[in-house]
């Protein structure tokens, strides 16, 4: 057993820093990584990034939950797969949903969370729906259920991501839709609780024989995992695509190397969602050695810094 | 177009109030309505349920997700299921799979944070897993395991609740068990990420070909939900729990009549299970005229507190 | 050096508990210490405080942040003076503001966040002022100017501990007080950022030459700590009652023994108010041995169940 | 009473945006003001500051609580002290006295939270303080008692912002010093809480006749909003400097035409920090047509962006 560093090892000097006309995103980076708080585990978020993509060995697994794609950042999600920065993506159905209602050419509003200035029964009668500040009209459902009810679905019994790719290939082309740049690079889709979604309750109205094989979606992203010589992890919300990626990783020989998560949950109420990756460890889902950074913080904010700062320094 | 009441007439008194020997659940909780804050919520909460359940035309959802059953409230729930005030539960994989733990006479181990006490890595060696405070021994998934690779399916294609309470049907007589209590008493458990849990893996490695139906479990619960003259909803945690209610109390005809959350999530990151309970009326899940309070809190606290209320109150 | 206890004898088996009609707020707490997350935290908690009580030799420090007064918990901290259970207190200058409105019999009246009912314009044109759900109409600050304009100030230089004193001798008789049963009981109170409030503006006004001395209180604070055998501290939503409290137990000659914390605060921004109390070791504020427990909680609904529990155990 | 607008004309569309090669904190910025979250409110923070820079008739009150300067970005607050974008500076005395040892040429030092690596009571042993993820040995305590105990104070009464002036003067030429930029560029800072830090104690030990004015300070604020055509406020963290600022805006004749808040805190507990901006428009503190924008959101994540943008922005 080796010793324990001393602490006066352990810690080195924090380091105040500049922003002038020279700044650009590599240098804020760099310098908010000899910082503390949030700066600072945002800075080594972008630096585990980083790693995992120049890490020819490691499959990465990206976990997506949140309403993300209604709230503007769905080419930011497009372009980290177009780029070639996620393996393997994990999401909720609601995230597929909105993908289709862009990807078709529908638009999210955006609005204030004033309610004196918009009210929820106001909007109910005016067929408007919420999401905190972003808001859905109803017609878009009626667009998707176009869409939906002329699928001709071959198998009723194929995996769900089996059934992504096949949406995805029926999508129009769209330079920002997340199931259409999936399809195309073969990043397979999983999306465990998919009909907790207005995407499979239409599916399910119009296609009534449609039993999807959740199991073999499951058994499937074991074997990703199996076969992953290493793996990383970045997860953004938690929630089930957080617990379906880490229970798969489990079954990695090697666990998660690299892992990364951006989330406004806490660790004190004991829901997965907010646990710390270091917990990860005592289950065998993140390696004992494995570099690791959570940043709590809204993953609206930090996601773009952290495209912004793999587009400038990937090669 | 009635006028708007004048805000005088809107607020009312704060009323201090002392705690004695007197008190009482009851007269705690009638106190707390009289005051701000979360304990207004809290107080709030309890009545709504306590009026949920005595409308007879009112059909009662229950959203279950968090880790409550290691944590040691798997007796309370299966209380409230016992004592008729949860008519449909809605949970997750993780939350069956501690159950079923638990029934088979396994039990989850309580402990410290401090990680200079307990160090995950040494737990990891010790095959220890730890959730926040709470621990449980790896061996636990091999008595899980002993139950499940002995299970007799007759049927590969039914729905996950039919699955469900065949579970709790085969499981040993407990008196804290959910999934025995609710075969018992014929309440269904809806559970749409199933796959996402320990316990479907080990269903998924030993029964190869089970393909259980989750879309006729979607459908069943919109039929549920349809039939309802009236819903209340009582949602801990948030999560897929509670979206697959509310997306199926879009389909009620009168949306959800009462409606209580226990998180600590909030609305702003714009994550459903933060979401505001008044947001759910611009999407038609919770209806207009709606009682409904929102606590901010872990569910640890709260739920024996609305739990002790409504047993003193409910005759 | 003596051995690290092994991991299997530090945790011990999580107990599933019942609520039923013999259930009482000493038998739930004692349920409650057997189970994780929070509930486990609010449970040792209050065996904490009910230690420090029976501990002769302790100085029960009790640090109030935040609008408890305003939201109806006046009574409830009057009866923790009363009963003997806080020996110093340290608070804010809105705390003593509302504490003085509600002893002039002015009241906080209770309403709703709903914008779309109250709207915050509005409210300023009826001048009503909000405190999230509570509200406090204009013509209590008159009420209380009028007390103010009137006081016969002897010494413009004394502590602000001992103006606290003069001014609760000069209110009226008043059962929830906390002023009143300060000046009553001799327990001094601190409020380090006074000119922080309604009530110093009003002084300033009315008594120009008004200079209390701050500096003194600091030091008397201090010494008040240096002359306590034993330390415990309880803190109610942090800020800068709780760093007062701590900066002055760093010259308690035993630091505080006992350590309580009931905030909404979070460590990973950095700030004190969510700091944990393990970290005030590494300061000499809480001692090595200490027993200490953070509920992370609305003190609303915590403060009361705390109380209920005391005045019952306590002889 | 003009007519209430539509909901359809103040809902706009969401826009999906791109990064690459071209991207930079102002076209960022604009990107982000399209969307929604916290993404969203970070735009609109960066676009009202620069909105409150270009009005000649703004008076800019910046509110600063919180461990910035341990954590490094007290280079951050110097420069936006520099570059004019404060007027009046709120602050706390725990700010003041890092902010002395840093501009001393002491460091604080940046380690882990990870409890099995640094254990405070070893920390304790080791005389190193712990501010979450930052550490500041003891040694530098006793470098800021040579400074604070050399210092020839002529005046024990005069205000703490004169005092604080005073010290500006008296410290050494350093690049990130916020109390020399302070005195340098004739910005006033308050800190109503003053007595509430290290560097007090230590005034008090080495100075026992000093007694500085609160309530002068109290009145020169009310008198700086008093003047004031109108007021911007930018609040980070909340604490008292946010509440002392706001309730000098009440005298100010326009109260503040621009607010922005950077915090972690939330409204529902009922405490200033968390409370929003809109609410302070019932008090009389922010204008009925302000502009304001609250990021929910780590300071250290956020102030360099905003201060990035005004660099770009502000010619």
């Amino acid at each position: 057993m080796t010793p324990k560093p001393e602490i006066k090892d352990i810690l080195k000097e924090v380091k105040q820093f500049k922003i002038n006309k020279d700044t650009n995103i590599s240098s804020l980076i760099a310098d908010l990584s000899n910082t503390g708080f949030s700066a600072k585990r945002l800075a080594i978020a972008c630096e585990i990034y980083e790693a995992m993509i120049n890490d020819e060995d490691c499959t990465k697994f990206f976990g997506l939950a949140g309403a993300l794609i209604p709230a503007g950042f769905q080419g930011i999600i497009h372009d980290f797969i177009e780029a070639g920065f996620i393996d393997v993506l994990v999401t909720t159905g609601a995230s597929l949903t909105h993908d289709i209602a862009e990807t078709l050419g529908y638009h999210h509003l955006q609005g204030s969370v004033d309610l004196s200035e918009i009210n929820d029964v106001k909007l109910h009668n005016e067929e408007i729906n919420r999401i905190y500040d972003v808001f859905l009209p109803n017609n878009v459902y009626e667009g998707i259920e176009d869409f939906v009810s002329n699928l001709k679905i071959v198998d009723d019994t194929m995996p769900v991501s089996e059934f992504l790719k096949f949406l995805g290939e029926e999508l129009p082309t769209n330079s920002n839709s997340i199931l259409k740049i999936c399809a195309e690079k073969n990043v397979p889709i999983f999306c465990p609780a998919f009909t907790d979604s207005g995407l499979a309750l239409q599916l399910g109205f119009h296609h009534q024989t449609l039993n999807l094989n959740h199991f073999k979606d499951m058994l499937e992203m074991v074997n990703l995992a199996w076969d992953s010589k290493k793996a990383g992890v970045c997860i953004i919300g938690g929630g089930v695509p957080k617990n379906f990626i880490l229970q798969s990783l489990q079954f990695c020989p090697n666990s998660a190397n690299y892992a990364i998560q951006v989330t406004m949950d806490r660790p004190e109420p004991g829901g997965l969602s907010g646990a710390t990756l270091q917990e990860a460890k005592s289950w065998g889902k993140v390696a004992e050695k494995a570099q690791y950074s959570t940043v709590i913080s809204d993953a609206t904010i930090v996601l773009p810094i952290i495209l912004w700062y793999l587009k400038k320094s990937i090669k």
